[in-house]
């Protein structure tokens, strides 16, 4: 019985880091107050142990404590006895050099598959799905391997952005780098715009949050996304 | 004596697939009119075939003969023969694993020292660099290593984008995600601008065509870059 929250991105424009996911996280976890942290994505480079105190101070002004696995002795186990876990933003490849590294993804997997509640805002998001591969990262750490934690058979696109109709870059625009994702791998993508996010509970998976996204699929019209959707038939 | 041409993008808005590169083109190959051209990178997923005719077509209008690598039934002597080397823009995942499996990054770094033109443009000129770790691709296919040509002891970012002040995306800027290589990646990062190139002639390198860009190196401020800058302090 996998119960998963992905969230595009931990913080909208204006607000406070976290600030506007506080009422989903509530509804999301019910009576679970405690959350393991997962600080590994270090975004802009950030320590492990700045990342998990700008967090816990999030998670108490939304009424959760927050312990972080980097603390842990034995981050396995510290998976294994967590009430639900959290995995924060920055930079995919690092997360997931450090998920490989540290053994994590089989144990993220069974905790999940055990009814662990998972949660991820970005990086966190993108490794919920099959591989990192349709991250907007740069690749400045090598994992042994772009396989994630395949807990939907799809890939996620966290921070998805429409493109601009008047810019004069000529870099792909997200879209186009998506497509290019299709030429070479199978798996449908789920691009969520920030404020979006993901739901699943066990074989029904829908959209929430306020701004949706896009539903890209090989050889076929990507199809608008929204909130209140229901995406139980990707499963 | 290296002879290294690497430009920022393939085309400038407004302009033709390679148009505004003729001229720089023909200034840095003298008179060589003949081109090997790699199209393993494969914009948008576009074949090798009909990749590599853009190209030649492109090239007969600026004054050369283009041939392509994909033809070869043994690339790496194609590269051994050639007069001059253009490797093409698109996704640099796909172009790195390519030039891996077909033992290309051995045998273009063979080429270089021994005299032979090296031109690229995007991906074809990030993979010029240390590692492909400041690239801005999708991670669509996975490379066995990111170690990349090393025909220049620092890495390249190209189709570099200043951060756009009123942007709301809380998305990562390319400034940002070129500190965060800086967190966990030694070696300097040049970014070019689109229409910006570098040269690279021996012990020299210089900063070329329009646009200029940004030199980065860990643990100090970015440092603006303009055409006609001395480089070679770098090499």
């Amino acid at each position: 019985m996998r119960n998963v929250l992905l969230l595009s991105t931990s913080t909208v424009h204006g607000g406070a880091y976290m600030e506007y996911a506080g009422p989903y996280l509530r509804q999301f976890l019910g009576s679970t107050k405690s959350i393991l942290f997962v600080p590994y994505a270090r975004p802009s480079g950030i320590t492990h142990e700045r990342y998990a105190g700008l967090f816990s101070e999030a998670m108490a002004n939304a009424g959760f404590q927050a312990e972080s696995i980097h603390t842990a002795a034995d981050p396995v186990a510290a998976v294994a006895a967590a009430e639900s876990l959290f995995i924060g933003g920055g930079n995919t490849f690092v997360l997931l050099e450090a998920l490989h590294r540290l053994g994590l993804v089989d144990a993220v997997r069974r905790g999940v598959e055990a009814g662990m509640p998972y949660m991820g805002s970005s990086a966190g998001s993108n490794v919920a799905g099959m591989t990192l591969g349709t991250t907007n990262d740069m690749p400045i750490a090598q994992p042994p391997s772009f396989d994630a934690l395949n807990l939907v058979p799809f890939n996620i696109n966290p921070h998805f952005i429409d493109a601009d109709p008047d810019s004069k870059h000529m870099g792909e625009t997200r879209e186009t780098r998506i497509n290019e994702f299709h030429c070479f791998n199978p798996q449908p993508v789920v691009a969520l715009r920030e404020g979006a996010m993901l739901r699943v509970e066990g074989e029904r998976a829908s959209v929430d949050g306020t701004r949706g996204g896009w539903l890209f699929r090989a050889g076929e019209e990507r199809q608008a996304i929204d909130t209140g959707d229901d995406l139980s038939f990707l499963l």
